[in-house]
């Protein structure tokens, strides 16, 4: 079967395995004469599935024991208010501003706390991130937030600053939404960490909260039980009926990553994939990137056309070759490739042909 | 093929034919080359999806055009808190207590709110209704709560209250969350409503709700943005990804439920259902169905072995004869059978006639 290319942000490309399996399990998950949709998250079918998926994820992301894992609902825009509902406890929190999606976290965390901004490069038209050192934080700050990886514009911390060097005993938040998975997290740095399935992990309505123990006794009065960590984490991901078939989806992508050789094995193909494709932007005369090198999404590429008039020709003819959902998003424009795990090379190499193609053609 | 029949109270049963169309949709939608759970959510293809799911529901339904009908996620739990930071203005708000989950509901408004219980019937094992004239309801409430059909209970209003006949102006909300669509909504009583799409609409993680116009200004200014019904609605359910595939699936149930012959064709064989088993209960020397007769649920039929040391052979008698999840919610023990839309009456049939030969067995 040839199936065409997705470079959606998100939702986004899922492995054909898992859509395979899937689709032959859906009326009989494994003799059980039920779909997995029809399945009691009390019974012990789809307790089976919950375990294996918070095992397998938590054996691939590495996870230590003092963290717990939750399964949740509302996306990262949620957790932009349930992050300060559990964690601010009403006082000052700090956000690091590199992109669009930070941006809306500390916008929304400011129903809830001073919302501090320690650095933003929104001048730079988010094309860089701030040295750490330069960082402006509160003397005390609650947590201190950056967005690890911006969807839209393409910025990625290569590390994770070490929140101890800068003298901040403070628990660093990351939203982790798209680019979870594609590497290892340096847990020794983090105090929470959140991220929507609907790009790395599974389809869209879950979302994943990892969590040190040590923060699950803070929440504001306010926040509501369904999403109050510790109310989440006593009753394992269960006080409400999680999004079950999701979890499932979610459960065979772990299982296929770990087939895949685990996250380092998809770094070193995430690396090659994006090297292929920065340098074909970077080697030609009509394709233009404009973040700072070192802080290059390997997940998300934006890239403009220096010619803004053939953007449309550019969509049409990639669609033409089964390369879909190239458009950048409405607020920047251009275009964007998101280069997911579930991505492969192919993809990225059909994509760089296209693109000196299309170049030569109207070059 | 030959499925077993699943009384479960949700995640629950859907349609086979339902089931059939996902699976072989599952790697390319339409001849879109994707998957639903691929496509970006603003895209042309999921937008089709999301728009004839949104009519084809308030068709079925028949919900007036000054109603705004919402794609959330959460859950009836999470909404138990939405509800008063949208409705209550910080006032009092009043409710009706008849179940678990009516009950749940008033917990959690008193976060945000004066709770105020107009009636509770929890003194009779919550087996009957409040007549609304009883009802002790404050002066001004900002809104008065009820949940139509109590899951754990089996207790349902056969006909919604009117407010104003009892000299309130309030806005009626309903937690409809396990009989929606199994019976028409007077719309001319209800304020909102709400409820979880895992009973009778799709898979966890997709909650509905219906909300008149005139009540989406009223949000607390800590209400998360992605739970204010205004911000959802001017953003026809996408301010954040929704999730995109229990949305479609959903969608494939309406179109079911369309070709059933819609929801009066779905209340008459809810109704020859119900007849039958609690037929067949009242009629026996062995279970025991302890509700009120004129407020028993359609829906779900909890009942009792009158000898309990009985139940452990009945679950697994009917296990063998592919009766599945009939076990009682553990609060109230004993059994419960759910009979939503997508059980057929060939399920009831089944249960009935087995209840017939274990009581022959055991009697």
């Amino acid at each position: 079967m040839n199936r065409p290319f997705n470079f959606s942000a998100g939702p986004a490309v899922m492995p054909e395995e898992v859509l395979a399996q899937a689709a032959a399990e859906m009326l009989d998950w494994h003799g059980s004469g039920m779909s997995v949709m029809e399945m009691s998250h009390r019974g012990k079918e789809f307790g089976q599935i919950a375990t294996e998926a918070e095992a397998d994820l938590r054996e691939l992301l590495e996870v230590p024991s003092h963290f717990k894992l939750l399964f949740m609902q509302g996306g990262g825009l949620a957790e932009n208010a349930i992050v300060p509902l559990n964690l601010s406890r009403g006082e000052t929190a700090d956000f690091v501003v590199t992109g669009s999606w930070s941006q809306k976290s500390a916008q929304e965390a400011a129903r809830y706390c001073t919302a501090h901004e320690a650095a933003n490069t929104q001048s730079s038209g988010f094309t860089m991130l701030a040295d750490p050192a330069s960082w402006q934080l509160s003397k005390q700050p609650a947590y201190v937030h950056l967005c690890s990886n911006e969807t839209i514009n393409g910025v990625e911390y290569q590390a994770l600053p070490n929140l101890k060097a800068l003298g901040c005993d403070a628990p660093l938040v990351i939203d982790f939404s798209s680019h979870v998975a594609s590497r290892p997290v340096d847990w020794s740095r983090v105090g929470l960490a959140f991220g929507g399935a609907q790009k790395n992990l599974g389809p869209a309505g879950l979302t994943l909260v990892v969590v040190r123990d040590d923060l699950l006794d803070r929440a504001l009065p306010i926040c509501p039980s369904a999403f109050t960590y510790k109310t989440v984490a006593d009753n394992a991901s269960m006080y409400n009926t999680p999004p079950t078939y999701s979890i499932y989806i979610a459960g065979l992508v772990f299982k296929w990553l770990k087939r895949q050789g685990g996250i380092a094995a998809m770094e070193a193909r995430n690396i090659t994939k994006a090297e292929l494709l920065y340098g074909a932007i970077d080697s030609s005369a009509l394709y233009l990137n404009r973040v700072e090198k070192h802080c290059r999404s390997r997940m998300n590429v934006p890239f403009y056309l220096r010619d803004e008039a053939l953007n449309d020709a550019f969509l049409a003819g990639a669609r033409e070759r089964g390369l879909l959902q190239l458009k950048g998003h409405k607020s920047v424009g251009g275009m964007r490739a998101s280069i997911y795990n579930a991505l492969p090379i192919e993809g990225v190499q059909a994509l760089v042909s296209y693109m000196r193609d299309f170049e030569a053609q109207h070059g």
